[in-house]
């Protein structure tokens, strides 16, 4: 049949992918520091024998018998609604594939590749001219590619597309206007309250604790480690090899508490999505995640709005408490408004829930200027620092500190930061859809029972894999467009009326 | 250039094996069990990748450039010694890989995957009558496979020429039995004699303090942790993903301190050759491994020539007492006796030094019954029992301590066993060339310094790769052919004269 003949070429790709997903999880994990040269001949080998499958003639010849790939129009109507969404989808990676030509490819990764090396001297340096040229350079290669990629409205939509698919410049321009006044308002604010006590948060913690407790915490968020593991790495990350094996990792610190809990979280939610991706359809775009702004909401909500809330608590510090004794005397508001605490700063891996989509906001607007020509990479500096002044009082002593922070540019990730904040933006929906089908989502939670949530984002979320866009998804969920509002209320419940 | 043309196509290939050595190797140590059905898809698909590279069109033409396929002689007669050494044996490689259709080849992967679950049940119930029908098809198989193969004086030699290229029956059989007399001498009279007092193996030692104790043994050995890793799995063993990524594993036994120090000789041993691998030749048989045989005398020399020594205990036991203090009273001699003492027993893999190679021999001498079709598998149990009592004086009362113990048939491994016995054999001559290379080896070793040992092993093995056959690298090392001499007069002077 035609539709087993393209699941089959699908699944041997999606198998190579996952052995490439193995090989990334082994280079952050217990690779051998010596292996690393030969793990980037080997990743370089399976991403091209991945990219050739996907733009192959046979591909392409089956793909074609079931959908016309100019129009989009489906072949055969009567098929169902879940096979004609997924032949959409791998239309839609075909032609998107097939548009950047393997010499463009190989020339972003050797520029891209060179610049994480001078990145890294740069941020430790403090230099951001050593940068500078490779930034122009790369800003060259992606202005190229929204020209590759095409597009009607904005050169910045194709570059969002890849990873945030339906989602327009236009919508973002409108959201974030939406949202700014009420972050700004929020960060100056705290920017002149004296902080909540929270030094019982710093300390000596004992890894292994830490690491006991953790996987306490998961299993209570649902997660089954016979499908599962949680591991040690520098950068906290999931890896989703197949939804019967899904690898997260934590970083540990001795002397924070939150750090390891808030990457557990995150990565907890990430890895739920992976665990309830439909097994069934390996191979085909159904198995697979909506988009990076949907796997975001689902780290986001658990880590922010569940992971930081009073109920959790309720339930969780007892056990935290039993744990680490020396948190015995901690009252739970005190930890509450203690891990709760906001305060504008300068890194944004480490900013509070209110402040971090603003951190977002910024390099959304400077990336939009520099798709469209209208920014030298020269005066880069000072438009952070200024828009870091504008946004949260605060001016970044070094470059280091401010427009050096992030890997995200040397790497060629225009176009993504965005997804952080559309994460937040979901995860406001989601937690405001718990909110009204659960109206006693606290006691639950307060209880110690919270896998609720976890069947929650099945039904609504996990099933469908890629049937539905990320508005489509948010739509069917709780009846609205995307939309900032329910986690504006949110912040303005948490941070204003409780105040 | 036509030769790094096909240096370019062996490197792909590689690279892929490299990566089901990865695949292999998180199977057994991490990978969540929930994964283990998607890890077999994933194992096949590489499996499937590298038989079709290594018998490709191109890869055929490429070298067929180089070296006559038919004659094996080399077009180009500049080439230097090394490089038509690669040309002889990527071409014994190619025409061995060609005549086992694919048909043939998914067959027996078929009938041993289903022959191995099969055998854990007969193992476990003790049931031989259950496994019995399965044995017949897997013979017949290997019957196919000698005839597919081809082959002159036996239908036994190509199948271990698989595994240990050049050597035939006749050598074996010649082998064998100059060597089965002074066996089966010993074993009787230590079956006959009451054990020296290894009491003091047997304990309660902590986990953690036996593996910080393996690593120092590791790195005394010289292994460079830099290149390679030490892990938990349950049966021990190294995977070389690369001569800069080499992984063992090792079992610890909480209640048997030797369980998990044999177990890292013996690997480690294993890992030395494998970091030792010509690196600059990737991707030709010149960064390959010799033969399993070779390979196996670079672990049993470690396990037992130097790790059951005197001067190894010398400098090894005050280490081990300071992280055992329980052991603090045992004297040298008595930990020396205790860990050298001689007992026939019904399992191979816990089979002393002087017994292990007779429970070799007696599964070689039931494979050629078997493979010349003189032995019904019915009659198994009563013949195996029967040698069991010639060689070593005991009869296990069940088919699971007897016939049933050893996956290797179930796995289709015919003509495997005798590389076990080799690796002994050899490891006797690669001893008695140390010997006489470093005449004061016993106080350089007692002296815990043993590294000459891996530059002596890196000088005459490992740098070679297969440059050699296991015969030219034994004659070149030492000046002999392959015998058994070596190996039986270290026996003698170890268990007889010294006794």
């Amino acid at each position: 049949m035609d539709y087993q003949n393209i699941l089959t070429l699908g699944k041997e790709t999606r198998v190579l992918s996952s052995i490439q997903q193995l090989l990334e999880w082994d280079q952050e994990t217990y690779m051998p520091k010596g292996g690393s040269d030969f793990r980037s001949e080997q990743l370089e080998l399976i991403s091209s024998k991945i990219h050739r499958e996907k733009t192959s003639e046979p591909f392409k010849i089956a793909l074609s018998k079931l959908i016309d790939l100019e129009s989009g129009e489906i072949k055969n109507p009567s098929l169902d609604d879940r096979k004609k969404a997924a032949l959409r989808e791998w239309r839609r990676d075909f032609l998107q594939n097939i548009k950047l030509p393997n010499d463009f490819v190989k020339e972003c990764a050797k520029t891209t590749s060179q610049a994480v090396h001078i990145w890294i001297k740069a941020r430790n340096e403090n230099n951001f001219s050593l940068f500078a040229p490779h930034l122009e350079k790369i800003i060259a290669l992606m202005r190229k590619k929204a020209d590759l990629l095409g597009f009607e409205a904005h050169p910045y939509d194709p570059l969002i597309d890849l990873y945030e698919p339906g989602i327009t410049t236009e919508n973002l321009i409108s959201l974030f206007s939406t949202l700014k006044p009420l972050l700004k308002e929020l960060a100056i604010k705290y920017a002149n309250e004296p902080n909540p006590n929270h030094s019982f948060i710093q300390g000596n913690f004992n890894e292994k604790d830490q690491l006991e407790f953790n996987h306490f915490i998961l299993e209570k968020m649902g997660m089954d480690f016979s499908f599962s593991r949680l591991d040690h790495s520098a950068h906290p990350f999931c890896l989703g090899i197949h939804p019967h094996d899904v690898r997260i990792t934590t970083t540990t610190s001795t002397s924070d508490l939150m750090v390891s809990l808030g990457a557990i979280l995150h990565e907890g939610g990430h890895a739920l999505y992976e665990l309830g991706l439909p097994v069934e359809e390996l191979g085909s775009p159904l198995s697979e995640y909506t988009s990076i702004g949907i796997h975001e909401s689902q780290s986001r909500l658990w880590e922010t709005f569940i992971g930081l809330s009073f109920p959790f608590w309720q339930f969780a510090l007892p056990h935290l408490q039993k744990k680490f004794p020396e948190l015995g005397g901690i009252t739970l508001p005190t930890f509450y408004k203690g891990i709760n605490h906001v305060h504008p700063s300068f890194i944004r891996i480490h900013a509070d829930e209110v402040t971090y989509v603003l951190h977002i906001i910024l390099r959304f607007e400077i990336e939009l200027e520099f798709i469209t020509g209208k920014l030298s990479v020269y005066d880069l500096p000072d438009l952070w620092n200024a828009k870091m002044k504008e946004y949260l009082g605060i001016v970044p002593q070094t470059d280091s500190e401010g427009c050096l922070q992030d890997i995200h540019w040397a790497t060629g990730l225009f176009g993504y930061f965005p997804t952080y904040a559309l994460g937040t933006i979901y995860a406001g929906q989601i937690f405001d859809s718990i909110h009204h089908t659960f109206p006693n989502w606290k006691e639950r939670i307060a209880a110690g029972d919270p896998l609720f949530i976890k069947q929650f984002l099945f039904e609504n979320i996990y099933r469908f894999g890629r049937q539905y866009s990320p508005a489509e998804l948010i739509k069917k969920m709780s009846g609205q467009d995307i939309s900032p509002i329910p986690y504006m209320n949110y912040l303005k419940e948490k941070f204003i009326s409780s105040n």
